[in-house]
């Protein structure tokens, strides 16, 4: 609704009127409206975001002044905007008395106890993982094994007698219809469960709460999703999903009970808080990497490279056991579904397959053209990115409404069906059917007899095997035309289905097109030498331009490298995918983020990176900070806690509590730090002194009262407290924070930056040198800065 | 010196007085003599450690009457001791005005710059380490090979002739001449250069200022000193050392200068701080890691295990970049050495050779055999260290003097080569030497023509490639006879040499011992059972053991385990070799600590572990704090500073800045924090604010001054003040941290702990309610309590 600016001025750029109508961000077109309708509302929307020490008519007019100047230049899209609606995790234990309290009541014993619950749970965790990757995996075999058992005989009967046509309406007439069901439950049902689900996990273990991305609802859509859309023949993986999966159930498992289904177990109570409940989500994100690809430490790594902001050895070892429990249970229950128990090698959803070392070894001036690869793979990673910015941008505007997102979805899935029916049907590429062929469904089609089509070993079959032809068939099964040819269409087609409405990830679309251009690199390499042996396989090109692929898209780092190196099952290729990723991280940085940060940029999420921008050493926390802040009495009066939650206005969450020493002119001293949600729980409990007095039996507040609220606590319109109560008094010593964290007004901003994300903060009160509150930094405060083409930029707050 | 105790009250025990005696550290024996004669000194050597806010007379009465109870029951060690002699590091940046000045100035570009720079250093740190350990690696065959050729040319001289009785001191005497020579420049040269460093280097990481570990003399002494105890033939590896040389060499590279050479390339003076130095030393370790075993990704998790506080995502990268290069170089020279350049297959020092998928996979029944392995190998590990613990209480109590030292490093080289000569003379496991035999040095002694002398491939070669042989070599190489002996002599000469003052790892040791147990569980399986093909092959056995041995001893974690995969160089293991490792650590942890925590332990050094004792929350800031607090005003005069600095009782490296605020009556409120080395600096220009005022041309102090004399900073005592001089005033203001992190003092001690581990802060000042500053936590108040057998225990303070 507001959306409140605040100017901040380089010393490097010496022109600032000048300068910020090209940088700063504008809201105009259908985005515009908005903001200016709330404006006229009058001048109290001014105090919904957070006031600086900045003069708000100064505000008004830059912001109408760049609404103005920029409108000509700029397509309108929210990439700048940082949404005040998302709230914070609070990754900070809240030590108050009642804590301490318990804490100091458990023996060391009960602490072992605590260590081995962790324990246990993470073996559930991993267990469960594993068992939702093998029922994903076994139901989109059998159904798309039906479906394209179907098209085949249907292609078959019709291609010698003509009316192909029939065949390419049954194909996408049964793609429309998987991905339609696919499409509906999630726009309908759970839009959250929309994608891979992976920038919703960075966001939840960065610390921001995400609504409603760890619910059991969530899990259901997901899965159900997923299977719809990989059967649908859409562009898309099944390993994505897999790790948002894994959270969900991680966050469910850990909880002991699910609010969902209203069944508490009455275990795991003491695991009911952020911090705790933030550790088992990275386990069971390590989980789903794990299943996803047989990747155990690739996991570990992904989650501590998304999540951890601080690193503890026995955490580590936990998310380890998770993510080794899941690849087991995911191999183990696939070995007995393949008849084969007790053998272990499906480790994960995909499998590379065997890379033997003898004949895939890579010589030291093949480093060089894997280097090449790598940066081509971070050219075209960028120019995907790209593609699907403006897309998703298109998306936020025109395609919002669900039936709308649907419809698109069912075109997606017929236009690809289409064309993957053109592509095969005009394609020449015949191939000898040998004895030993690994293609489940050869379409011979026009080809001889004993021949097959190879242009439909990449489109006639699921992502996943397509990836491994292209990776292990023998030199010579594809031609190179049909290699160019099915990159340039796959390349759009991912590019379009990423952001659908649909449960998919991008891991193997990315990896399918690095593949098949990959292999084509590989072939073309041969052919320009004489000495065809030098370049002896293909299929370890086609691994080099997967890597450089998904490098270039999602830009992960050493966890994709590690993923990558777990998935071949072979420590070989260690090297060159390192240097493929590195090159195509760099290359790609140079042109666009990664498409996960991209992602959670256009959701203007408050996500805080790594470090504070290099050159923020300008900014103090008084400048960055929210004041005045809403602070409360130690010993407050209700009518004034109903009132200060009930302000729709200012929405606080947090509220420092302070203390009045001597006389009424001197300002007040920090004593501590309340919730809104504790102040709730106090309401509903009505914990008032003078209540306490009278009834001198009653039941004394405990931490359990607050747990059993944990994780959905209930408005402040929800809570009835009648005229009488509201001249009572609450005593919040007992509840409040008594050990906040502060900085003086002087920090520079890396500096508070840097304790913020180190604890996983929520509220970070700044005070002046006498202890007293002056203003209060939160995320978004934070994450509002960031380095632009042009320098430090600041982001424009809005509540979106 | 003086030994300063302080009891603290649980309520989970009861009787406080009479558990005292049995848990309270004594100190008597030889190491009691020193704590008694300060005593008698007089009053003044208990401002000497920390104050507390306990009554002193009751401390002395307590550890009076300790030490007269516990005489008959404990026998005399320092590990329950916390040395008072170790500094820490600062992994906070002192955020002072100048620092900021020169942040503020710095452009985009600028940080660009220093980014590049900083992946300059981490490639050249990778590309030297790998140089290093190529040199080592050929030194180490070059010699051990000219040894044993002339040993073997004796035997087989003597053999048929009689008199072997001369081979054996042949081989005696050539191996203690090199052990000698190792030991002496050990002993003599460089203590610090004994062992393997990791001990060293986790202390480094962790924040603990160890004396000359980053030193260049360090690593002359080191690289010499594992080439002559590994040719010197004793039960030692060259891995652990080379973690060490790769951390020296990123200390002494990224601070483009030696200070020992007296040589400054005046570059990288940005990165002269204890922030990014650490980073640096992180990257050498982690290079280190991978050179010695051909582990990247071991090497960066081995890295951040030990010493990342906080995960940053372009770091991790930066030291994955360096363990890559670094064992590429490695693998690079090592081909060229071996005449196949271009042929990448040493990927590090150890190779244990290629793992057949096919012929080792195991089976699911094998898991529990595997679990059972991992139990053996956790009980034989705290078996072996809980002998190393008592050897290595007797070698500080009787074996401190260098000669000493190497003398007993003499005597256990020439036990290993007599037990070894005893071993293979009255061996009769004869085995017939087959075409394709790897073995570089067969004996044949008394075995028949074409036969060799199987003991002798475990004894009369180097280490490594005894465990190469034990991994390949085919089922029936070895009896289980050979194999139970070897194990027994080999385990008890690798305990004895662990600890000797040579330069030696107990990686390559244990491996040794694991895999010729678990070989032997191997064969006794595939003896029990009728079908042996279900029992496949041995030297999977004989991984399994090495993992679980090497798990028994050192307990990492999740790098061990990535360690040991990439080195197997075959991921199919990743699950046993896992479970191996976790059930190893939690049956050793049960009986005693790894080896190195124990090592540490014993040097008294005051480590951080991951959290604070879970029963800590009993503890508030008030109890752990050092009080009262030595400040200094914001101007100060120069004698204050000057005596404060000089003061060898208080010692002191960190003094709060407090500014009077109105009138005397009131207490000075915290304005800064400033360091014993900057007042040093300071002192050193003579930054008075009377000559500034006189000369005002003077050379303004700059940040340059700092790093320049960083990190060896010149005592007090170097510095000559006049008595004029003292009379000056000091302006504090631009120099001290204005924004030092504090905690009010009721915050619990896990809350502290947190602090002060995730930010890796050497002060943390407590404060009242009105910001007067009435304490300071340093490392030794937070690494001081641990929790013992019975709860939460608390370790003395010692000057030792």
């Amino acid at each position: 609704m507001a959306n409140i600016t605040k100017k901040v001025s380089w010393s490097s750029r010496g022109d600032e009127s000048g300068a910020a109508g090209e940088e700063t961000p504008l809201l105009n077109g259908s985005e515009q409206s908005r903001p200016l309708r709330q404006m006229s509302s009058g001048s109290t929307v001014f105090q919904i975001g957070r006031l600086s020490t900045v003069d708000l008519d100064e505000e008004i007019t830059t912001e109408e002044q760049d609404s103005a100047r920029g409108r000509p230049k700029e397509i309108p899209h929210n990439e700048k905007l940082l949404s005040l609606k998302f709230e914070s995790l609070d990754y900070d234990n809240i030590e108050n008395q009642l804590f301490l309290e318990e804490e100091r009541r458990m023996s060391f014993m009960a602490f072992r106890c605590l260590e081995i619950s962790r324990w246990v749970i993470c073996g559930l965790i991993g267990f469960l993982t594993g068992l939702i990757a093998c029922f994903i995996d076994i139901a989109v075999e059998q159904l798309a094994g039906l479906k394209y058992k179907l098209i085949k005989e249907n292609i078959v009967k019709f291609t010698e007698a003509g009316g192909l046509s029939i065949s390419l309406l049954l194909w996408v007439a049964l793609n429309s219809f998987c991905v339609m069901w696919g499409s509906i439950i999630v726009a309908f049902i759970e839009p959250i469960a929309a994608g891979s689900g992976i920038p919703q996990i960075k966001c939840f273990l960065n610390g921001v709460k995400v609504p409603r991305v760890v619910r059991l609802k969530t899990l259901v859509v997901k899965v159900v999703g997923v299977i719809f859309s990989v059967v649908g023949g859409l562009a898309v993986g099944k390993e994505g999903p897999m790790i948002h999966s894994g959270a969900v159930l991680a966050a469910g498992v850990s909880q002991g009970r699910s609010t969902s289904l209203k069944k508490d177990f009455k275990i795991f109570e003491y695991f009911r808080r952020d911090t705790e409940k933030r550790d088992f989500v990275s386990a069971g994100a390590a989980a789903g990497v794990s299943a996803a690809f047989g990747a155990p430490v690739g996991g570990v790594l992904f989650s501590l490279e998304e999540g951890a902001s601080f690193w503890n050895q026995m955490l580590t070892w936990r998310i380890f056991f998770a993510s080794m429990i899941s690849t087991f249970t995911l191999n183990f229950f696939l070995s007995i579904y393949h008849n084969k128990p007790g053998e272990l090698s499906n480790p994960g959803l995909i499998n590379f397959g065997r890379f033997e070392s003898e004949a895939m070894e890579y010589n030291l001036y093949e480093i060089p053209l894997f280097i090449a690869m790598g940066a081509i793979g971070g050219g075209l990673g960028a120019f995907f990115n790209f593609l699907n910015y403006w897309l998703t941008i298109f998306r936020i505007r025109y395609v919002h409404r669900p039936c709308l997102q649907v419809m698109e979805a069912m075109l997606v899935a017929a236009v690809t069906a289409t064309v993957a029916f053109i592509m095969i049907y005009f394609s020449t590429d015949c191939q000898p059917l040998g004895p030993d062929h690994t293609e489940e469904y050869p379409l011979q089609l026009f080809c001889a007899d004993g021949e097959y089509n190879s242009m439909a070993t990449t489109f006639f079959n699921t992502p996943e095997r397509s990836v491994r032809s292209l990776f292990h068939n023998p030199t010579g099964t594809y031609n190179s035309l049909t290699l160019g040819l099915f990159t340039l269409t796959y390349f759009f087609l991912a590019c379009w289905t990423y952001g659908l409405a649909v449960s998919a990830g991008v891991f193997i679309p990315s990896l399918l097109i690095g593949a098949a251009w990959g292999r084509l690199c590989g072939i073309l390499l041969a052919s320009t030498t004489s000495t065809a042996s030098m370049w002896a396989d293909p299929g370890k090109y086609a691994l080099i331009g997967a890597a450089a692929q998904l490098g270039g898209i999602v830009r992960m780092t050493l966890s994709l490298t590690v993923i990558m190196v777990e998935a071949t099952g072979n420590v070989t290729y260690g090297l060159p995918i390192m240097l493929v990723l590195m090159t195509a991280k760099i290359v790609g940085d140079y042109f666009q983020e990664g498409l996960y940060d991209l992602h959670i940029k256009l959701g203007s999420v408050p996500f805080l990176h790594w470090e504070a921008p290099a050159t923020s050493h300008w900014l103090t926390a008084r400048e960055v900070m929210s004041s005045p802040v809403t602070c409360l009495n130690r010993i407050e009066k209700v009518g004034t806690i109903v009132d200060t939650l009930s302000n729709t206005s200012t929405n606080h969450n947090g509220f420092p509590v302070v203390v009045q020493v001597s006389g009424d002119d001197e300002p007040a001293k920090l004593c501590g730090l309340i919730l809104r949600s504790q102040l709730i729980v106090l309401l509903k409990h009505k914990v008032f002194v003078e209540l306490a007095r009278s009834r001198l039996t009653q039941r004394k507040l405990q931490l359990k009262d607050f747990r059993d609220a944990y994780p959905r606590f209930p408005p402040i319109q929800s809570i009835h407290v009648s005229q009488d109560e509201r001249e009572c008094m609450m005593d919040l010593t007992e509840f409040m924070n008594p050990t906040p964290y502060t900085v003086p007004q002087d920090t520079s901003l890396p500096r508070v930056f840097k304790l913020f994300r180190a604890l996983g903060l929520r509220h970070l009160v700044v005070v002046d040198d006498d202890n007293r509150v002056v203003g209060l930094v939160t995320r978004k405060d934070l994450a509002r800065y960031h380095v632009g083409k042009h320098g430090l930029e600041e982001l424009h707050l809005a509540q979106t």
